[in-house]
């Protein structure tokens, strides 16, 4: 039990520590705006993931505890119904105090507090809230990296996060089948760890056959599709995608610009720079990777078929390119068959509950269940999701027109 | 053959003549507008279903046919790309020409050529096409009632549609649940006979143990949702749905008016009236079948899960509420466990492609694939249905907002 | 007495059936639909100037009056805040019920009960209101009129209101300036008869030396500022302006539609036809009159400036072509200097209140003050006016981007 | 010469110096977002008034000048299109780069070149347009004031801006009328020295009768307006007004809260602090202005009689409540007639043209004339205002809707 509470105190330390990290190349300016509604600023990240340990983990177990400010839960609560009234999500970037410094000691302090009860009156009970604020972190460690590219990512300058020499790659693995008989399959989560909600309950499910890709799509495969005037043509895609690709004047993934006749794109690392063909389209919308997928006469997998076969094929890859990389970007595949990493993939599947899934009580109820209408299911991680985050069985999900996150597109077929 | 063309020619004749009995109660005022988008004019429903015909099967394979007006396509196409250009939808309420007197005529005209087309020189190969034709009209048929019942419904004065004595049933079905064992089941549409390409391929599914409710949820049941304060409470609602009653000031099924303290709901029959508590609940969305399932504590059915207890428990029974009853609102359910009539009900399934699913080749090839994200399905037919147009395999679809339809919930459970 | 209660019931009846005789050539279809917010549907315009004399007129003032409907203060109030809730603008167009020909027997129930009123019970105090309730039914003849050419004129098929011969004019007044010295003018009603309370006070006024043309702007000389590319350079237009013309994407007067590379425009005698290069120009707004005179290094006459150059040489000519003329479009000038009839000419002043306004007491003061904010005054009456209803000191206004009524230039200068 | 050279030059690194002592109190955070659109981030006004001596000073006369940034045209051009491609305004508040610190830098680079320039190859033709940047960068001082209120003040932790002790006043100045006498008027710049294009031409003007207040009405005042229920009453409104109310929900001045009962506001000093009930009241719109004074049985003076008033009683006072003050409120009048400082005074009239007013050529001609519709004229200056840079001709203008400024009302009447 000693062993177990140093374990989570570090773990604790080693999690809180990596969020402050990501920002570390931010200029002050950078961590207060939200230029659209789906980015965050970061000051509201770093605000809101320790408000997470304070509301649900301090306030009510830890003895004697005083709040830091009571203005913080309207401050950084998301949309925890149950929390009370907050700041309206379109408000965000309007909100200059607390300044970083006192986020930075609003963190100070909750990590203060957390070591000193984690050593003393901690109860085990809690152990499973205290992880759920880690994975809780670490998500926002991600969607930290997707919202920093869209507020550099946007401006005039495209100011780079990182300048670091990037490995060339030459590698194109070429395209594969990977075949899955037909039958009942077991998915969903079945073990002891951390899992949510959603990968609940553990089912079976009924498969045909079919055939999955063995690696992402490329830069060069979309930009086919894109002269072949994949956006002008209303045959290749839904209904509301071809709205959306109107209204919006959709002609190209999220953050390429064209230079002098070129596409380039921005990335984290070196700004506005030339495309790697060879690496995986990323930047898509469920829209795009839909229509691509039609016009290659193909499909999606669903959520079903990815993971079954993650659990046959893929397994979590060491080599595959996650958060730790430091690079934030995605890279040409490795030719390893690995279905994680790199991009989320966009899956044929629409978020709704598992057979036997039951929310949480309470307010951790609030994570996933009340968001399982309208969106779609991705898979896989990417190269901004921390490794240790990851599972086959993790179901993530976006809105199908969303595309500021690290999103790509892995294909299927019948067979 | 002769035989067939005879009928054929038969069915048209009787298809098309309904739709315009179902106008006969209507003011030509009533035929114009469009208060809200979802509601065309019924003017234009008969001009559409008309377009149809005359450009899918007489333009293309009619030798010497004259198009009865050149700007008809423009005015009465409703989104096919395929097309060409058409009126906008929010616009189809502005257009007061042609008038009734003309669309009727237009009707007429191409009744007439295609009386003489499936007389003369018909092709067999085009029945399919035909029968979608007849399909699509009666699809429109019960958009004509919802849209006859908004325009009136929403009007001051509340205007009948029509008064006719209604029979006083003091029927109670009491709720009983039909048990479904796990297995593989099969399911889509497997059969000679029309379907549309929506219910293939059909499948196998696996289905885990499972109860149905053996009818709907009544209006007395969803009034103690009501006055549990279900509409103000959180809990019970996904968050987009949450944000839906919020932003609506949503606190009633659609149609239903406070009259003197007492909850009434406006009826084709009879104008504004008393609420039959034995009635199944109608017009409501899937965010509140859904709020209202689990405020239960259950939940509503799979699709796969529905179609498998119709084809157990339902079939389609002849004393079931169809269009053909031509009393346009849900009776209290008479005890034989019938899944079809009255109401459309909100499955728990998002609207996708079946496994093998392909959307046929030409413009008909947008009837169903392209609407395939973002809305629910929803099974079983309504009371504005008619009897011959539904199937245990049928897939409505709706966004989850919408209520303007005869929608209704029918729960399940895990057992 | 006797002779003045005979005129007024004869006046009375006089106006009540002009409204319905610009209604005639209506179809049912065209009486309901409301394209744009300004417009009303015809039907509506029928039930509201017919409400006026019921709510302020019979209701009040003639004993045992018995109200025709109840609903119909809903249905039909405009604005008046005073009168009670009523139809939010914007549905005006949904509502079918009551119909045509319940609207019409409206009409005639009280047009029957205010001549019993006016032969029996009639009291001269309410001449005033009366009048004001004629004046007003003459200002819904002009609306009708506008919104009568935006239904038909917005339609695709832009079926004719009339076909009349249309006089072939081959007139070309050429511009003339029309000279005012400086010094000290009165304007404002001063006079017996009928005013609206916006013309009031009576006042001095000091003008510098300008000139004003002897006639409005030609569609010629607009259409130069077109060809000229008038639309495309921002230096003409002001802000607001220039934001309207891109949003919009305005390239010409309302109404106008280029047909195989020939500016024509819609017409309700006729429909669509060749432009007549010698008539004023109409249907554009105060935004596009001003940028016309800036680009012509000209400016728009302030109304003080408009009204003492009617008085001057205006006077209301009897040639004007006015609503009687029926054939509601602007013709070319005949060389009279005549300041009225034609186009509503915009003024570059604002409507504000004169010295000494007062809006007067009850439900009639919301009648005008109310509106002056945001809008600019326009003079001299249209070929939509009713010759015995414009005055030169009649004050008309309207929102600086609208252009659905017949609004044209007249060009002034400081000399 | 050699004294004016360097009288310009203290002068413009004067002017300069003081907008970076209004941003001093600052943390880097509040110089980034933009709340609304009319609210600019300071890091942007301190950018913005760079670029146009850049632009229009150094770029085309300083030879061999090297632009700072190619960037920042695009960066810091607010709405001259002669200027090239900008920012979006509603996208000021999302960039982050350059940062405060780069612009700081951009500033004294400007400011090194403009003095070296000033000091060597100056042309005195120069000198107005150097004195129109100089006025321009004391426009936005005062709306540096007023967007940094309303950053602070919508926050919710309301931090004060400085924390001066304020000098506690009980002077209670009674309402006094100061009367003028009816006739011709001269009004508009006709001296040496600055003055803004749309304070000329110099021409005469007919007033009759009238007298306006000696003070502003007082928060005082204002709040009995509320008390007797004047939010809630349509009839003192305007009809743009009582929509502007509903659809805002007003029901006090901005930056008023209602804190346990009682009235607060949120002010630059101080924070959240109780309301001075002898202070004039600020933050109101034109449509509060005027119809406060319609429940007075009153009204705004037109700003002929503002400035022939001014002349006659006012001059600019040196008592007067300034921007050298550095308190940013108002303050209880000292009861001598002062009519400037303490708040913009809202006038009955439209901003629009003087006779003989003329745009002068090039961009700078974009300055004042292309806003002369939909905005009322405001006179007088206020706490925000520099002394030097304020006149009795000086018009300022807003739209009747706007208040985050230091707008107030003086009330006037016909005699």
């Amino acid at each position: 039990m000693i062993a177990d509470k140093i374990h989570i105190s570090e773990r604790f330390l080693a999690v809180r520590s990596q969020t402050e990290k990501i920002c570390e190349p931010l200029k002050i300016e950078d961590y207060v705006v939200q230029p659209i509604v789906d980015v965050s600023p970061p000051k509201w990240h770093l605000g809101h993931t320790t408000w997470f340990f304070e509301t649900f983990v301090l306030k009510p177990n830890h003895k004697g505890y005083q709040e830091f400010d009571s203005n913080y839960n309207y401050l950084f609560n998301s949309y925890y119904e149950s929390a009370g009234a907050r700041v309206i999500r379109t408000d965000r970037g309007n909100i200059t105090r607390p300044g970083v410094e006192e986020v930075m000691q609003y963190r100070a302090y909750v990590n203060e507090h957390m070591r000193e009860f984690l050593n003393t009156n901690y109860d085990e009970r809690l152990e499973s809230l205290i992880e759920l604020g880690l994975q809780h972190e670490q998500q926002h460690q991600e969607l930290l990296i997707y919202d920093i590219k869209y507020i550099l990512g946007k401006n005039p300058l495209f100011p780079a996060y990182s300048n670091n020499p990037r490995a060339e790659s030459s590698d194109k693995t070429p395209l594969e089948w990977l075949e899955i008989k037909e039958g009942i399959y077991e998915i969903g989560y079945n073990d002891a760890g951390f899992s949510f909600d959603n990968e609940h309950g553990y089912h079976k499910t009924y498969l045909n056959d079919f055939a999955i890709a063995n690696r992402l799509v490329t830069n060069r495969e979309y930009l086919e599709f894109m002269e072949a005037g994949g956006y002008e043509n209303f045959r290749h895609w839904l209904s509301e995608a071809w709205e959306w690709v109107k209204e919006n004047e959709i002609e190209a993934p999220e953050h390429w610009h064209r230079v002098d006749g070129q596409w380039h794109h921005y990335n984290l690392n070196g700004g506005l720079t030339a495309i790697n063909m060879d690496a995986p389209v990323t930047h898509i919308s469920f829209f795009e990777a839909d229509a691509f997928a039609k016009w290659k006469g193909l499909r999606l997998p669903t959520e079903q078929e990815w993971e079954v076969a993650c659990l046959n094929f893929g397994l979590i890859d060491s080599n595959s390119n996650f958060s730790e990389s430091g690079q934030y970007e995605p890279v040409p595949s490795q030719n390893n068959n690995q279905l994680n990493g790199d991009c989320w993939e966009w899956t044929a599947s629409a978020y709704r509950p598992y057979p036997y899934y039951k929310a949480p009580e309470g307010a951790v109820g609030e994570y996933n269940g009340k968001f399982m209408v309208n969106q779609m299911v991705l898979r896989g991680g990417s190269c901004a999701t921390p490794r240790d985050h990851i599972r086959p069985t993790y179901r993530n999900f976006f809105h199908p027109h969303l595309r500021w996150m690290f999103s790509g597109i892995r294909l299927a077929k019948d067979i």
